[in-house]
């Protein structure tokens, strides 16, 4: 097929190149446009139905675990942004200031928020007042800029789009259940919806979020073998509550400092999708986020009756799946190749022959696979097949993750696979926690702290590093 | 009922002070909180939910309609800004600039988008390239800033919410017709989901959008008189195609330049649905965007069974509406006035007696008739309630309009209805469309135009204000 071929021919293979690969991906399946506007993407059409669709699943589970949306201003005053400092510091050297506003020198500089503890906290010290207003439960779906130098579409922009979730809590107890649950929340929706498994851990003290107390992660590993933070969440402890005087009278009629976490999950979840699922074709969609999930294409439709049927067969399929037809002049050639590329899980092709004998053929994007399919059957047939598509990308994404997944149990060993390209992937070992061992691996290794899975294994007494006593098991990596 | 009175207390009265009973109301039903960034609102969950509705409604329109969602930067680079002459002389004095970022004076200010069309442009100059890549029907959903100097929740803040919708097409007559089709979903939003009736109609020159050739707009009155623009939908023509060089080979393989829409709905619709359907005990939602549509209060909860029934009809009625329980130990009277208070449609009250007989009672917020229903009958009943309610709503706010629509044929009928505050209303006359006119209606009788209606009557031959030859009849009034 040479219509294939050449479509085929503009995406750099994965294997010569993985970012050629997935720059070429993204401009060809058309999820991006570049701008003037440097480090800040345009999400076309096919790239913006894939985040409403995460937008969707994340919202209900947000509102079944009894999340309610705000909104707050987009600009931060510096003096609000400096009140904790851990957080300061850590987001000054990278916002972008607002000095100049309806014609004239502000008298003082407002930030694009890079994130927005600090107006959730102004907030809460307004409402919170008793024990009765807790917890307070809030997320916003809002777009946040950080000033980055290089920046690539998805995994690092200037602006982008996420969800943010501030919660206040009466204790401390309450506050690390919500961390984790949340946490699990993120767990769910990558792997039972976007089919991509994950290690949930904890970051080390140097990767922790700025004015946290403790971080959380779910680390999912791309096919290039590097590591990619696909969720965060906060356990803040009250010391944000104290910064910004959020005080309420508890259940003893004592002034008391709530404890609050944050959580989020960003537009890379997109990149994450492409670089786990995608192949030399081009992208795979995961079934449940999808814009198409199955594409009609019809066989010979210059034939009378096929384009007319092809058409009903779509209104019909329609009522379960999110469908579309391609009724272009294209060839089926060209056709099969695009709806690959664009990762579309199935494709119905429908022809004269298949018409007189009621069926059609359902190809998978993900097998290539074709099975024929009695017209009146396709209901449970494509429901299956979209439930075996998310299936057999997850197993791939997973045996993908064992392949790559190694221990060391010394530093040497550590060398040697972080030195090896064929091993690119994550590495276990022990650690003593302490940070000048974590800089090491930095420095020799090249490899950065992941986290400390919350499912511990023993796997020696000594940290890979220095040898001293090993406190816990932490992954490694080489990080996007 | 005591716990009604302190409540409603709290709420200014809107014959003593309209103004101060809108902001009491804002801030009692807690839709908005203030911040330290001046003219910014915080929108609480109660607010926000309602806006979610609305951009629900919206969305399956545009979608139905054949438009595609896309997101463009939040930053737009001066250059880019100033590419249309007109656009950029009627934007530049109200945009807040960048200056600063990364810790370094940038080179190039760059305007956080008080609109997008320069942002369009530069994307539909990259994709259009053939009269196959027209018609383009795009929408994005995001906040703007515009620098306002007096700022009121939800009617004029610095930051808002909206949606614009940004199209390109082959034809003039295509675009026209995109403008008035979208023109139309806007009035079905208002009248079939808000229960605001609106006049549909242009602009004058003076009053429509910078760098469009002509502005539609939807122009809705609020309960004291005083007109507020809802919606605007904007045919460049092929200006800005022109000024950003977008050109297409057409069907003759000749170079054309594509003809421009632009279309939006703000937060702002959240104002026009306070003004126009609340009284002196607060809110009244429409039931299409109501957070909760019903509100079960339970009678003398304390009794056995009571609290265990109010909870079971809660979950059978969540099957076919939005619904809630209060179960706090609030008295049943505050429970009244606080969800009246809130604009809830409908309460639904349960007492021992009702489940006794296996009934409750159905409250209507708009009329404040109680109807006693059985329990087996309740999916008719609300739905055919809430059907009603909304239609209430929408005869009551229509009457005040006609009731306040006034016809002028002389300048001293007009000065006589606009200095006249009980007929606070709109004024329709024939207009010359000499702008010296307009700005006559608008220097002696603080009038400004709100459309020339697009159902124009034949009122008079003569302009009501020099008496020359009218073109078309205009109405008038005082606006938000």
């Amino acid at each position: 097929m040479a219509d294939k071929k050449k479509l085929v021919e503009d995406i750099t293979s994965m294997e010569v190149d993985f970012a050629r690969w997935y720059t070429d991906v993204v401009k060809k399946a058309e999820l991006v446009d570049y701008s003037s506007v440097r480090g800040c993407m345009i999400l076309r059409p096919y790239g913006y139905a894939i985040w409403e669709h995460i937008q969707g699943i994340a919202d209900g589970l947000f509102k079944a675990t009894g999340h309610e949306n705000v909104y707050m201003p987009l600009l931060i005053p510096e003096s609000l942004l400096q009140k904790e400092k851990d957080h300061v510091a850590g987001f000054a050297p990278e916002v972008a200031w607002v000095t100049q506003g309806g014609g004239e020198e502000l008298t003082e500089r407002l930030c694009i928020r890079p994130t927005s503890e600090t107006l959730f906290c102004e907030h809460f010290a307004h409402i919170i007042k008793s024990y009765r207003d807790l917890p307070k439960k809030y997320n916003q779906w809002c777009n946040v800029l950080r000033w980055e130098k290089t920046t690539r579409p998805f995994l690092r922009t200037m602006e982008f789009l996420w969800q943010e979730g501030h919660t206040m809590h009466e204790t401390e107890e309450e506050a690390v259940e919500e961390t984790l649950r949340m946490l699990n929340v993120y767990a769910d929706i990558c792997e039972n919806y976007l089919a991509i498994p994950v290690v949930k851990g904890r970051k080390t003290e140097k990767e922790k979020f700025a004015g946290a107390e403790s971080t959380y992660t779910i680390e999912a590993m791309m096919h290039d073998g590097k590591s990619l933070q696909s969720g965060t969440s906060h356990f803040f402890g009250d010391g944000f509550a104290r910064a910004f005087d959020i005080q309420y009278t508890d259940r003893n009629n004592t002034l008391q400092y709530p404890f609050q976490t944050s959580w989020g999950i960003t537009t890379r979840l997109i990149g994450a999708i492409i670089m786990t699922h995608g192949d030399d074709n081009g992208l795979q969609l995961p079934p449940a986020v999808a814009p198409v999930q199955v594409m009609v294409v019809p066989i010979a439709q210059h034939k009378e009756g096929v384009a007319d049927k092809a058409v009903q067969v779509l209104a019909e399929i329609k009522g379960f799946c999110r469908a579309d037809i391609d009724l272009s002049d294209n060839s089926p050639g060209w056709k099969f190749a695009q709806y690959e590329m664009k990762g579309v899980p199935l494709r119905l092709e429908l022809g004269p022959k298949d018409i007189e004998q009621n069926q059609c053929v359902l190809v998978r994007r993900d097998t290539g696979e074709k099975v024929t399919v009695p017209l009146d059957g396709l209901e449970k047939a494509i429901g299956e097949l979209l439930r075996d598509i998310h299936d057999t990308l997850y197993r791939r994404a997973l045996k993908n993750r064992e392949d790559h997944t190694y221990t060391a149990h010394t530093f040497e060993e550590v060398l040697a696979i972080a030195g090896d390209e064929s091993k690119s992937g994550f590495i276990n070992t022990m650690w003593c926690e302490d940070p000048a061992c974590e800089a090491k691996m930095k420095e020799e290794a090249g490899l950065t702290s992941r986290c400390m899975p919350l499912e511990q294994e023993h796997l020696d007494d000594r940290c890979v590093c220095c040898g001293r006593p090993a406190k816990s098991m932490i992954v490694w990596g080489k990080a996007y």
